[in-house]
């Protein structure tokens, strides 16, 4: 089988990286193990992981920021992808920073301070930085990566504002690296087979869309309640998942928005950032979406996409694990629900494969700098028109 | 067993009238025969459908229009009733109204035609005239019905406007007779479940409520889609479900509402109701709604309500069949997801039963005309904020 | 729509009595009443519960044994039955019989003891009698039904052994009266819709079948736990359901059979009768049937039967109400599950209607004598294969 | 915190190899990194996967077999593990081999071919040999790595009888090296949470198992159909799970077998062993296991476990992902199903994490050989109760 063939028979479904390649030539294509399958034809087919790069000829990426994002998802993630590993930290903490090199096999040398960044300059093993830092430091750490000739993943949200945003694909554009904007919900497997049959006209037109994405904030005193490190409060950081998702499930752009906003004055968290917040967006199709965000109730996290043939839920959607997806639809004279069985995969290494692949590649990344824009840009309506209580149109 | 001791072990979440009365000398409590328990422990008791009323000593109901849903749902509903029987039928169609007649056991002598309306005051049998024609009409005809001293259960919505709803409240009061609008989800066991459990604080403080109800409509010459017979579109129709919804199960009223509408220009069953509508209630504590209703998508019906400390999900959730409930919240360290069995009731016979019970011990019904007159202010709103592009407040 | 075309247009899946009807000239056909759709195409048809008969020209029921499965079920489910109505009562408990009698509309003289059976012979309004008493009565009453000239519905067991069944079958032949054992779950929508896609091939070559059903007994007094009345345990009362299962949705008779049981000695509710019991059949066709029965664990009920293309589950599966079916099964590269959504009946009435159609149009009933008398035949075997603990070969 | 504490705070739930550690001095405890909670008391806690070991100071595996379990499943596993990495590979095709060994960074020098098998003894890195071979050769491979000093992980089953997983055991006492049958269901999360659920009276008492693993075979010529390469078709390879998970959920162990197999005359894969095989056990307190296992049925994997006061279903209930736990039980008046979101964790990855924390800290396996042996006197009794139609007693 060639690596075509491999992508090929894998599907959009499933997810792995090779779903965005064009490429037959990918330099681990050699590597590839398959077996015969052995089971009857009414099984799934059997797929060893592979073909992945060995570890010496992987992307190298630097972690710049060792919060709990990096700690718990990004760096574990490493383990599972195929084209990536991580060759150098960067924190504002020493110690904790070479316990960690040390656990995850990278050589001390690979430890930098936030003073030093630049440094990671005369460090060839690293392709990639990757800016996990509160949201706004974000620009100012892409465009030190971009100066030093590094290609950038950059986290949700990209900034603070769509200005840094734009400024940000300038620097990047400038220096000649790509930059993505790590949307990890667009390359989860859930989330791509939806996309896909939605394409495919599974839902008929697509009228309505129904989500919601919350959880709730404790110590009040992290970066996340911090207005000018966070650029806002629930919306920018688990709202825009809602946000994100109207967009690239519906293949369309709004072109108006209203939104309501909650703060309560008397709770220590708030005091700088919204706990709440609903948004509607119109779109010229005549696709509404009716998105809700907080940040003070139990972690709700879902979407439905309505169309006049049928609707589709993601429950949970935008959770790390357990996605869930089922259609329901008229079939025959039944209504009938359906639950496509996709496999778990872990976002944040598909995520990095991808970039990785793009940057093996010479592609354009799925997600790249103008995509956390338009979010930036439709986030500052947002706000506009809770604060002006009327809708707001935006531009084309 | 007493009757209060029945009604008491049943509990709300079974959404029997009885969870509604307080009096133990309802008429049929010598009729009740139970029988002794032979499961374990372990197993839930089984409760004979009774005490019930004798057919010649229900509440005698007069069904008023003989359209899809006095057909398909209300005269069916009778059959498994407690205290209500239906006694009188009126239609411009007297040979479909003799055959049904003829079906459900009503005596040819109680087929009224619109305009020999007024001759049910003579009919004794008649305790109750059920309005069931289209929206337009509901006003003329609850008026007539309170000038012939009848009680009357009205289908929601209410009327075409608040106007006409305020007139409605005054007409039955002047007569002397009960108002009630036939709010089945209110009655129904999942709905009222639910709500005694976030009364009980089982959500913590509710801060977020999601909720679409929508379904595709067809046949463009249908009254729905004729603005004079519906006073709108989805809205008025389907839309107050989660609209009624939000109030009910939050136990607060809106102080604030923002709106967006589709109307497309080139379909015929929308050239004079809206397509679409999503809206956004704002509450004082800060809990704000995100309802979506259209008539052109795929039948989509459920609601979310999010606590701080939990969230519920009702879905489907204003269904005549299937409603379905699930809680999800942490215990101990694990996410936990809950779901009580609540058997399906016909939630027509529920609401109609508990009409007949206010009837019979003098109690105001739980949704009289009052909450019907707090939606049609409310959508009102709704349709200035759409029109107007801007917020509405609502006055206490 | 004529009364073939109404039947086709519901499909075995709605599981309403007419699916087995083979007749255009049912006596309340021109009593349809059926408006026009008004729905869009991707929603399912609103069908009105009719046409039924008028009361007076239904099948009349006298109901034998007023315990709870008569007061819990089958005399509530004549509210929805389209064809019968209850006209006599027949009890050791007069006082109980006249409240039940005056509750459902019969008359007093309706009201009969067992030792004045035979005057139902003279009751003209007497079309059926349905016998509801202890297993161990129901040779005796359907003997006695079918010499007064009644058809009799007779509740499942059949009777307390082979030799009993054979008897009553004989009876009912000699007297020219119908005898159907009330098999209710093979009028449940959700186990004909199952059988019907088995019959279609939806799961392939079936090879496997797996189900339990299963309770906690309390009251040690009770009749169930009373080898001459109930004519064993768990066995004949809910592990019934297993064994009826497995030959219904397969359409296979089992040719082999061994089973093991467990009768705890200190256990006051099972010093008669066996608490569990576990049965294995083998089929001809190689399929395995693994059943699992008790009266000592929580109420368990739920069937997968397994083929090579695909499996379906029932879950819960022989329940009241709820009953749920899914189906998963390779779909593209995707292991996929479907649930179609299947209305809820009320069983006793789907299975007396049935019968009444059977007399009305003179057809032998889906579940005749013989069915009944197989199920015996094969319970004999498997309380021989468990006390000899061998396996037990069925004749043919 | 202590190591103590993070054992004591995660839980057996969670199922980390640390729930079976009692020792606080783990080599990697110093490693560990915790951040502090940031989320509300509503939420689940983030936990940072570690602490690990660095790769250098983790046990080193031999991966004996290079089929499809080791290709798809324990290799990519070791990505997740905590302290284990592989370190040699044995196979009879070298080039396969050394394009596997690249891939995972496993030096040239540790691929040996079966002849040289005993060259691992001068392999420092090798600390555990993990038999993958076709079961018919586990026992000549276990008993070679216990001569050459190598601690051994087996695969399930153990070996192709009893006598055979007699000499392993023996064979590894002489040698003094830990030997540990690989049943990952015991070390996956909801399995565990179940079995801990039951140990704490959940269920009350248990007395029904019902459970079915079966999957479709394919390919005649594979060795899992070869009875001396397999010793046995469906019982040992799938059907095993059922028989060890009703032995591990209950704690008990069977007195007495009862069973029925299938082997088809004229299906070519089914020349050497059975296709379907259903056993019956029978436990001392009263408890009754039915499982069902098949080659010939699409995969199909669950189990259901019934106590007096509540069951719980694992669906699906052996599968390398997705595997899901509910219980359903009486709560106030209302049967109420609960089922905790335990997040799936790579069990291959727990068990080989288990193995080594047991040479760590020198404990004996949860899963020691005695296990497997336990498994293949029940087998023999299973295929001897079919054999002879008669049931088997076991000794205690």
């Amino acid at each position: 089988m060639t690596r075509r063939e491999f992508v090929r028979s894998v599907g959009v479904a499933s997810a792995v990286p090779g779903a965005f390649m064009q490429n037959d030539q990918s330099p681990n294509a050699a590597n590839e193990v398959q077996l015969s399958q052995i089971h009857g034809p009414s099984e799934q087919d059997e797929k060893a992981p592979g073909p992945f790069l060995p570890t010496k000829r992987r992307i190298g990426y630097a972690i710049v920021g060792l919060g709990r994002l990096s700690l718990d998802q990004i760096l574990p993630a490493f383990a599972v992808s195929q084209y990536c590993t991580p060759v150098a930290l960067v924190s504002g903490d020493r110690t904790k920073a070479l316990k960690i090199a040390d656990q995850y096999g990278i050589d001390a040398a690979g430890v930098y301070g936030y003073d030093s960044f630049e440094r990671l300059a005369e460090n060839p093993r690293v392709d990639v930085v990757y800016v996990v830092l509160p949201n706004g430091l974000h620009a100012e750490y892409v465009t030190r990566a971009a100066k030093i000739k590094k290609h950038v993943l950059c986290e949700k949200p990209m900034a603070v504002s769509s200005q840094e945003a734009r400024t940000m694909i300038r620097s990047c554009k400038a220096a000649g690296v790509k930059l993505m904007i790590a949307y990890r919900q667009q390359y989860e497997p859930n989330n791509k087979a939806l996309r896909q049959s939605i394409a495919n006209g599974a839902l008929g037109k697509v009228h309505g869309f129904v989500s919601s994405n919350s959880q709730q904030q404790g110590d009040p005193t992290q970066w996340r309640l911090n207005l000018k490190l966070a650029g806002g409060g629930c919306l920018p950081d688990v709202g825009l998942y809602c946000l994100n998702a109207a967009r690239f499930l519906s293949g369309e752009e709004p072109s108006e928005v209203s939104a309501t906003i909650w703060q309560p004055r008397d709770d220590p968290r708030f005091t700088q950032v919204e706990a709440s917040c609903s948004f509607t967006l119109k779109f010229p199709s005549g696709l509404i979406a009716s998105c809700s965000t907080s940040y003070d109730v139990h972690k709700s996290q879902f979407l439905r996409i309505e169309g006049d043939q049928a609707w589709a839920e993601l429950s949970p959607a935008f959770a790390y694990h357990g996605n869930k997806l089922r259609y329901s639809k008229l079939q025959g004279d039944m209504e009938t629900e359906t639950a496509p069985q996709i496999g778990e995969k872990n976002q944040f290494a598909l995520e990095m494969d991808h970039f990785a692949e793009c940057i093996l590649e010479k592609k354009e990344p799925h997600t790249p700098g103008e995509e956390g824009l338009r979010d930036h840009v439709i986030m500052e309506a947002i706000y506009q028109a809770a604060h002006s209580r009327k809708s707001v149109v935006l531009e084309a």
